[in-house]
């Protein structure tokens, strides 16, 4: 089958959505790993219209791209403008990508009500703008914004707009829903007679406000159109664009249209949509298709002893081919061979200490109870099996901590924190202060421990996240710290619960400086000997 | 057009969702809620399964629905029993409803590796029981379990289950894509063949393991299936159900099908979907279409100005058919426009101010640039509006503000908050604690503020959220809370930025706070006035 090209908008539409706020160094860590997925186009931005797009698109030259090209987003040109001479259209042309995509009206009523010009001028738009960019050297695509809608009320206008653009040399024309109220049965005949007519490679753009984005955009690649827009896990303004994460397993493995550069990278689908919804902070929902968390879990009784005979029993598609894995509700931790292997992989000896196990599985499922979660935090895992196991000795040891924070004026404030700890045999009581409650504990930590530990110099925090746990309790809810640190060579995580955001944050705090102490540090000793 | 049957199983598929749990209660007002929104089928769980479903059964007599048939799940009797000594056949008579539904293998591979039986008896069972069912009287539907993937490699097989069931007498064949892994096109397909085959009222169930269980249900409408199970807001197992909230607003307002008993019933739709969302604990995706909050919220500023011209520009439905209201977002991508049109929302004079409304829009662009997001912050943002445009006098003014935090064990702590405050020209100095720094700080405000302001004991915090910002400073980062607040009648949510986490917390704090005093409380006063 031929293959289809993926546009992927997440940095330009799906910034439209209620809540999405991404940073430049956000986007730059998006388009990477939007890469390594194997997307045909990143649509990066929209440098006429924002000054952060524009940053944007100077710090991605410094990108490497292996399978995308970096796409700019504009608009035609402005009514009664020489194209030359349209501050919008020059901003596109400064992103310096390969790829230019513009945004024009397809719907009479949007030129006639929204733009208040004349249908020929709104053809004269289109035609110009794709004309100039072609002759800067760019690969154009053409949105033809609200095209179903129009086609609708005017099919010959719509056509001709597209018609337009073909004309002046575009590349692609993408036919945009654009307000997501159309049915696949529409979409199908629309697309057909659009292949029909013009000669142009089409593409397909489309929101989901009627929740049919997927279905929309697969009826569009089964009439012709060979270019999907979309974004990961379907964020975007009002209900989301068409989501990726579902559109590309669909046409990779239900309808056989290759999509990404080769059946392994659609391995990555989920771990990528995983990361995309982390950095915007729109954690994708554990029962999304394909990639959520729930999306292979099976709740106990027939299904499960179903599955475990013949999985395709319960199971649409294997779950590692896009990356995600199958789960067993409520029996999934109970076996001891879990524990066991896992202590063993550590290097603990497990010889004839069944019982110790037992405990350990325990206190495990206690704790994943409370709050705590391990997958992510191996080194907490790891201290907890030691700890637990007697196979750990602390470096130093806690005897009291305490942290004074004085607000000043609205969101400024400063911390101070004390501590008492016993190291090598001698109490330690220091001070310092930090521009936060956290802040100021690992300032007193690396203060208090430098004189004994100087190594600890070398390591420091990369990464700190905090998620409150039962939000309905508000302010006294339980929320889990997770804290990444590094000494350059070595990476580890460390996870601390409680319902006090600070207490969280210390236990994560130490378990990192522990960790570091007593399991890193000596085996690079053991190395350099 | 010809009526569609919507059988509604949140009660009984629904529950197999990850994280759902219903008590009885739970499911009597849901039930409620489904019937006044005119559902045909509530589907109110498996009596032969589970001993609360039972009780729901006993419980659910004294319901007196308006609209909707009380329906049992069950399956077709165990192989090799006979159907009058099936106790899991006698526990859905027992349930006592007009209806019952019944399920049963329709994949010849589930019948002889799942239930490793004989072809035969597999429809002998089907036709069993369906016999014995109508012989009590009950209205029958046999859902063929894994329909689809059952015809697709046994056509006749499949056909046959549907037809011996046909031939027993059932009201209903509901088609089921239990895998969830089915095309549009190939339901459309399949649902015709049968249609031909057999002279059954056929009904469509699907699951939403390719993100395509509306429009699935959609193809099968088109193809003649004139009953659709789903669940509000898609709850089910691994990816759910289909969703009925965004599958009714199609086949009333698009397709042209009534579904419901009149259009007005349609306008419960979202205040049903929220109501389903808060008892099941799966608070809906803002972005869910339909019914979500973001369902009709515009960001874009071409899109807001359009939209204040003629909502038919950016929005496919007007929103208030389903029970949902337009909202315009502010964001740095807003213009002056989305500013004006927000202040005059808020009641605030804004003739001639256009120099205070730029300044305005500065501030915020400043301040979401310092990581502050007013969507999802209403209160915070109005707040900000008064400030700026001076609309706005402080019920109480905060002079100092400490909080001591003593951590005890791992994990466990106890904070102490002490404020100084200026309320009706008096210097209030107070000190409270709490299990966690925010949790004092809430305290040590209402305790400072109740003998002057007693309403504030009717408000109270119901989420807390902690967001940390540039992940990469770890403990040195900015984060940013929002804390949603209730009377029991209103619901308001504000923001804090800080790089220190009780600064932010106490800044949306003290806006919840004034937002109450300030602008809620003398709304209600006015109205009782």
């Amino acid at each position: 089958m031929s293959y289809v090209y993926l546009l992927d908008t997440t940095l330009r539409d799906g910034t439209q959505g209620e809540g999405v706020s991404l940073t430049v160094a956000d986007k730059l860590k998006i388009a990477e790993k939007l890469d390594d997925l194997g997307v045909a186009y990143i649509e990066g931005g929209f440098p006429g219209a924002n000054p952060k797009d524009e940053e944007f698109f100077r710090a991605a030259k410094s990108l490497h791209l292996k399978h995308a090209k970096l796409t700019a987003f504009g608009s035609t040109r402005r009514p009664g403008v020489r194209v030359e001479d349209d501050a919008s259209v020059r901003a596109v042309l400064d992103a310096s990508t390969p790829v230019v995509a513009i945004v024009g009206k397809a719907w009479d009523f949007h030129v006639t009500e929204a733009l208040r010009i004349d249908l020929d001028e709104n053809l004269a738009m289109i035609r110009d703008t794709v004309q100039y960019l072609k002759q800067h050297g760019r690969e154009v695509i053409f949105d033809a914004e609200h095209f179903f809608d129009g086609f609708k009320r005017n099919r010959a206008y719509a056509l001709a707009t597209v018609r337009a653009a073909w004309e002046a040399g575009v590349d692609w024309v993408a036919l945009c829903d654009t307000n997501g109220g159309s049915m696949p049965h529409e979409i199908h005949e629309m697309v057909t007679q659009v292949i029909q007519e013009v000669p142009v490679q089409v593409g397909i753009h489309t929101h989901n406000d009627c929740e049919l984005a997927v279905a929309n955009s697969l009826a569009a690649v089964q009439a012709g159109a060979r270019m999907v827009h979309g974004t990961i896990n379907g964020i975007g303004e009002r209900c989301g664009n068409a989501n990726l994460a579902s559109i590309i397993p669909n046409l990779e493995l239900k309808l056989g249209y290759p999509c990404l550069p080769s059946r392994d990278h659609l391995r990555l689908l989920t771990p990528v949509a995983r990361f995309v919804g982390e950095v915007c902070n729109l954690v994708a929902h554990s029962y999304q298709p394909f990639v959520g968390h729930s999306a292979f879990a099976h709740k106990g009784g027939i299904h499960v002893s179903a599955i475990q005979r013949d999985p395709e029993t319960y199971e649409h598609i294997p779950p590692e081919l896009v990356g995600n894995e199958r789960r067993v509700l409520l029996s999934e931790l109970s076996g001891v061979s879990n524990v066991l292997a896992q202590a063993q992989a550590f290097g603990i000896p497990t010889e004839g200490r069944e019982t110790e196990l037992r405990r350990l599985l325990e206190r495990i499922k206690q704790m994943e109870h409370m709050g705590y979660q391990f997958e992510g935090a191996e080194a907490s895992q790891e201290l907890l099996f030691r700890r637990v196991l007697n196979d750990f000795t602390p470096p130093f040891k806690v005897l009291a901590v305490r942290v004074d924070t004085d607000v000043q004026r609205q969101g400024e404030a400063t911390s101070q924190a004390i501590i008492k700890l016993e190291v090598d045999g001698e109490i330690v009581h220091t001070v310092s202060e930090g521009n936060g409650p956290v802040n100021a504990l690992d300032a007193v930590l690396r203060k208090a421990l430098a004189p004994h530990r100087p190594e600890i110099r070398r390591m420091h925090l990369t990464d700190y996240k905090v998620r409150v746990l039962d939000e309905k309790d508000a302010t006294a809810a339980r929320v889990r710290v997770l804290i990444e640190s590094t000494d350059g060579e070595h990476v580890w995580r460390t996870v601390g619960v409680s319902e006090n955001v600070i207490a969280a944050s210390w236990e994560a705090l130490v378990d990192s400086i522990q960790y570091y102490l007593a399991l890193v540090v000596p085996s690079q000793a053991l190395v350099e000997a």
